[in-house]
């Protein structure tokens, strides 16, 4: 792990006893052994915080905001910090805000499918709230047991089902937020459809808490199908492979997951715990389908029609629960198979349009042989948002220049594809750097310029999301 | 139809010629005579303004807005003028930029389910091209026909199947536009997924040509199922068919269209022409449910079942093309009757939470007596976007007082029951000076400096979408 010391002037003391007036003692740590789990996330990144605060409601969010804004403090919020890109890492000491206590679900109205919470209300507890009504949130990243709400917003976080259900940024109906000169936004409404105002919402989801604290959402919910079968489809190369997922992206019965691996990805998890892949397996698709006992057949029938074709090697579908146990064991064996190989990997997750992935993937092979780095390919194929692991060791002082040579050609790569640099992880720290290859220069201004905007002083969550070449 | 001349100044000789040598002579009209027809829309009102601008392309457009910047002359862009609320009406005078010219269909690739076209394209030219390959877009207002891209993008377009497919902001991966400033603005990507920079897709979806002229649009298609059924469900009374609105929206089985009509629509239909809709009819709705031979059989009993309930008079279900018409009929019945007892009725497309619906109407109801003004209401029930028609005459001055009485009633209405002003029309002129009333001051004080970011001199759409109290 990294860690960089900013090495920041001390917070005024007036600032600091202004804030433990506001929130009390116990909603603030000073002395750096405590801050210290608050100046980390899921990246390979650490600074330290001079102050770790915690909000118990929006108002209070509000007076904090307004107290940095007036001290010029830097000012971090967080969530549970599971993010991967650094985006919680408080890059310029100053104040981590945590939001983990504004953890209440303040409504639930199965008949409106709307869900209303805190910022901090973790996405698993949203899910169990809608689901005693049928009902579930569409974003599902890995992290959905012990992740928020407000750090799904904040990311624009999707998952495997984003291919059927959409992502962050598809699933809200309203946000209440706190922009970085202290002012409340309500933005959005309670219907599914309005046209009143500017689409506010959506420019917050995905900021990465550049804009404005949210510290509340209205959240759109879908009726959860009572059933699921997955399929698994194995072929002979990941040409095959990907000319599958355009027809299947290409017919009416879309999947609920449409997950795929690379034959290098495949290779090594059959090495780590052989689950039964066909021999000759170039590339693998584990793909699910939802719905009701009446339509899942007809549905599961139209997926395997269009999981058929040249260079398939084998397709079954799973009859119980143990057989799909077995059909996903090949995916699950993969982690742990990539940790023992590379504990420190590097994991991009890139998107490419559906009718690219092939290029992608004999690009990233073709990556892999020049600069020397074993490279495994998996991710959510439907979206073309594909997870690019070099299994390698950034902290090794051999590998490193290698490494980002050979990033820096994979985004190269991703971008005259037509691609993204992220897909859902977003840029935090890690990407910042790279948004101006894809962003063109006038947008690019008009983004920091919306970022003046909505946060003058530049107090909020400083050096994320947008490049900080021209100072903001 | 109301005119009004705002009387502004000639336009400098030096802009008019800058423009003339721009575009060319066939590019350009200053004749008032031929300006007429770009100065009203499908709302009641009219502007005249000063000229009319074709362009032919996005480079076009950017070299027009400098003009208009540079010598701070109102620009008002266009498509086709079929919006209601007066949002193509060149309130101040000044340019008109129609698009119409800019119609090119640039690209579909339906492996990657998009389609890229010049914002002049026609929705309906979209759904051909669309359509050729088995998709679709999803917006289908009842100007598809005949409506720009453009025009659908601005006023963030529904129309009946948004219940089951969303409306503009849920269709769009990326736009080309021009800000007031004259920049380019290039914005989302070609995957169904991006967290790179910040959405301005949406910020400009909706926004009625205040914020930036779109340009180009990248557009998100979707399957198109290949088959459809209809039903028509008759209710004892508003509440009962409510009951089953929210039934049929809190189950899996999403209809492609969810339509409603209260009491007094059918009774008005009946009159006009009798179409089989059985005696003692409170309320009725016309559902469509879509799939594929094999999956719609079950989804069309799933609905059947959730619109089944107490208070269900009659239920019937197309079996044939014909039968679907007969079905049909009374809504088809509907528009005619109409036009024929109130051809200037006043149409308000406010939207409620789904579960409010009985609220809404009982309200309307009480409404409508104490003005004693006859108000039906029908609409895109799925999402509790109901057009409330007033059944009276605005240019009679005996009766405006009381309309304008009774529509500020609704909206009090609509909001106390958590609902928006506009689901779908957009707030042009006609909503304007109720927008502060949806939208809390701190917000739209928000908005009002988002729209001085991307149009510092006030030149695009000058009184549109935002109340004008502070003269922005």
């Amino acid at each position: 792990m990294s860690c960089s010391t900013p090495g920041p002037e001390p917070l005024p003391a007036a600032f600091v006893a202004a804030l433990r007036g506001l929130l009390g003692e116990a909603a603030l740590l000073t002395d750096p052994a405590d801050c210290l789990t608050y100046g980390y996330d899921n990246s390979r990144r650490l600074t330290l915080p001079q102050a770790v605060a915690f909000a118990q409601n929006h108002e209070q969010v509000q007076a904090v905001v307004r107290l940095c804004h007036q001290y010029r403090v830097p000012l971090t919020a967080r969530g549970r910090g599971t993010n991967t890109t650094g985006a919680s890492v408080p890059l310029a000491g100053g104040l981590v805000l945590s939001l983990e206590r504004m953890d209440r679900i303040l409504e639930v109205s199965p008949g409106d499918r709307l869900l209303r919470c805190e910022a901090g209300a973790l996405n698993g507890a949203v899910q169990a709230a809608a689901g005693r009504h049928g009902l579930f949130w569409a974003p599902d990243p890995t992290s959905a047991a012990f992740s928020t709400v407000g750090g799904n917003l904040a990311c624009g976080a999707g998952g495997p089902r984003a291919v059927k259900y959409g992502t962050a940024r598809d699933a809200v109906l309203g946000l209440k937020a706190v922009t970085g000169e202290g002012r409340t936004l309500t933005t959005g409404a309670y219907t599914s459809k309005s046209v009143v105002g500017y689409d506010l919402s959506r420019l917050l989801i995905g900021s990465e808490g550049t804009l404005a604290i949210i510290t509340e959402a209205t959240l759109k919910l879908l009726p959860r199908p009572s059933q699921t079968r997955l399929l698994r489809a194995a072929y002979a190369d990941v040409t095959a492979a990907a000319e599958a997922v355009a027809r299947i992206m290409g017919q009416p019965a879309i999947p609920s997951a449409l997950e795929f691996l690379d034959g290098e990805a495949v290779r090594l998890a059959e090495e780590y715990r052989p689950t039964g892949v066909p021999a000759g397996t170039g590339a693998l698709l584990l793909i699910e389908a939802d719905g009701e006992a009446e339509t899942l057949p007809a549905t599961v029938r139209a997926i395997e029609a269009a999981a058929s074709g040249a260079g398939l090697v084998e397709l079954r579908s799973a009859g119980s629960a143990e057989e799909a146990e077995t059909l996903w064991a090949c995916r699950k064996a993969l982690s742990p198979s990539l940790r023992k190989l590379a504990p420190k990997k590097v994991n991009e997750d890139v998107a490419v349009p559906v009718t690219q992935l092939p290029a992608l993937i004999a690009g990233v092979q073709a990556l892999s042989r020049a600069h020397g780095l074993p490279i495994v390919c998996f991710g959510h194929a439907g979206n073309g948002n594909i997870h690019v692991n070099l299994l390698a060791n950034p902290d090794d002082p051999a590998q490193m220049g290698r490494i980002e040579a050979c990033l820096a050609a994979l985004f190269r790569l991703v971008l005259s594809l037509r691609g993204t640099l992220s897909g859902e992880h977003g840029v935090g720290i890690d990407k910042r750097d790279y948004v101006g290859w894809e962003v063109d220069a006038d947008t690019l201004e008009q983004m920091r310029a919306v970022k003046q905007l909505f946060d003058p002083l530049g107090i909020l969550n400083p050096g994320k999301a947008l490049p900080t070449a021209t100072g903001i």
